[in-house]
């Protein structure tokens, strides 16, 4: 069977958005190290342009767009990172980005895609109802749909940032991505793997949002129960694509609760001097916690993203 | 007249540390631009080794001393960065740092310093009981005393850091940092002119603890009216040494309230990522301020330090 994305495909995104996007630092912490007992390679995507590797599918998906479908636009249904990264990623090719975000979004979420040029329409808060308005500006306008991890682009631009990191440490034991949606899992998957066969891949999520790991459990997709977590970018189910490539590809999912999160988090600040969302520490957490079996192992670890209301930072 | 240290012995120093410190990365954001009406290059000195450039000038002198001086140890009296600077850079070359704080240093900052091996002795938080304490232990064991800022090796080596800004970023209309004791100024005054005798370079200063900009204006040491500000780090005289190089490398000194360092600290997190301490953020605010005039011009910023306890991150 020809799995689609593969790695040439990721070698592809990669070439089709380099003009774009930041090559993000790999940065260390020897006191981290020394508490998690491992050698850490940080993949610091939050230091992408719009803080999060989300911008990395988008443009790969806006990129690859012809010029006649790329006129009529790209739309979208997000009200997190993907929604400010298609924004971006329309601007810079010149075309319309239409982002449908619930009545519910903060505000300073909304200000960050306005400022980038996206073309809001507020809908409910239901799955239901970003669809539904989703789907009656595709038809009004034609613009593509960019889903935030259902597509192929996406996901092949979200394993660039694996690509990245093994090109600067190529001798990693193990590499670690939160899941959420599983698009950033899965292309990280999919390179490390093919990379670099005998390295474990592991994803990391939330205690309290934990589908992803019932899912590879069960070995069938499984629906979260009413997910919560600090970790908001970590609250969506898998799809069908998404969970066939962890299926494929990952070896463990690991679970850290939203107390390590924020610990973790508060300590990559204090430590590493970059702020990084409770999303992204999640991976972080699983290296503190011993959810994971890594000691004296050398480990990079994507760091997802940075974008945190200030107010989440002061010590609890 | 010779004047020491000169260009020759910051590039000497620079050679000497290289093994030690972090080649710190020099950042941009398009946001901050805009706001500022400049281009602007960050020397991220807040991702140096224990989060500050001061790691650089401590190593210079400790490196810089003899096997004989070394193993007498060193000393000095620091509540802040240098005294954490000292003790690492001791601990590196394997020698003992003997570091003099007053009372009221923050528990924090003592487990810094204890973090790094260093020996602590407490005193009376007076600048007399400081030097007191500091010069008995130099008299019980010979141990050399690295001055925070009164001291040609450390002066050296904190130059080091316009160094690397210069060779990364060569066309820079002016460069900017952070003043207190004035070794970091003094260091880059020296290093910018020579290396680019039309750059401006300008000293940034809280409006609340301004002598150096009082010592300036009236071309003679003034000490400060007892200065106050959330710039910990910049509440420091100039010595008779700083202010002398200061005279003669820098063309102004530029002044920013405590509300305006707070806001640029606040807004380098949102929108760079990464974490600044409200002494290394007074750079941007006179920027943002305009108490300059380098409208479209191209700015070096060197972002002094990142340790801030993270209750001041919290949104006023």
């Amino acid at each position: 069977m020809n799995v689609v994305p593969d790695l040439p495909a990721i070698r592809a995104a990669h070439e089709r958005i380099r003009p774009f996007v930041h090559r993000t630092p790999v940065m260390t912490c020897g006191t981290i190290d020394a508490l998690a007992g491992a050698t850490i390679f940080f993949k610091c995507e939050n230091l992408q342009k719009v803080g999060a590797f989300k911008y990395r599918g988008a443009t790969n998906a806006v990129q690859s767009l012809s010029d006649a479908d790329a006129a009529r636009g790209v739309v979208t249904h997000s009200s997190g990172n993907h929604a400010a990264a298609l924004a971006l990623a329309a601007k810079v090719r010149g075309i319309a980005a239409h982002i449908v975000m619930p009545t519910t979004t903060p505000q300073i979420k909304q200000d960050a895609v306005a400022g980038y040029g996206g073309q809001i329409t507020l809908c409910q808060p239901t799955l239901a109802a970003r669809e539904t308005t989703a789907a009656a500006i595709q038809q009004r306008t034609g613009a593509t749909m960019i889903h935030p991890f259902d597509n192929d682009a996406v996901i092949a631009g979200q394993g660039t940032a694996a690509v990245e990191l093994l090109e600067d440490v190529p001798e990693l034991d193990a590499i670690l991505a939160p899941v959420g949606g599983g698009g950033l899992l899965s292309g990280t998957g999919i390179a490390a793997k093919a990379l670099r066969s005998n390295i474990k891949v592991i994803g990391c999520e939330p205690a309290l949002a934990d589908d992803a790991a019932e899912s590879l459990r069960t070995g069938k997709l499984v629906l979260a129960r009413p997910p919560k977590s600090v970790g908001d970018g970590l609250l969506t189910n898998l799809s069908e694509r998404t969970f066939g490539h962890i299926h494929m590809h990952v070896d463990q999912i690991a679970l850290a609760t939203d107390e390590e999160m924020l610990a973790a988090m508060r300590l990559v600040l204090e430590r590493m001097k970059i702020l990084i969302e409770p999303s992204a520490a999640v991976a972080l957490a699983v290296l503190l916690n011993g959810a994971t079996n890594l000691r004296g192992k050398r480990v990079g670890v994507i760091i997802s993203g940075g974008n945190v209301e200030l107010a989440r930072l002061a010590p609890s």
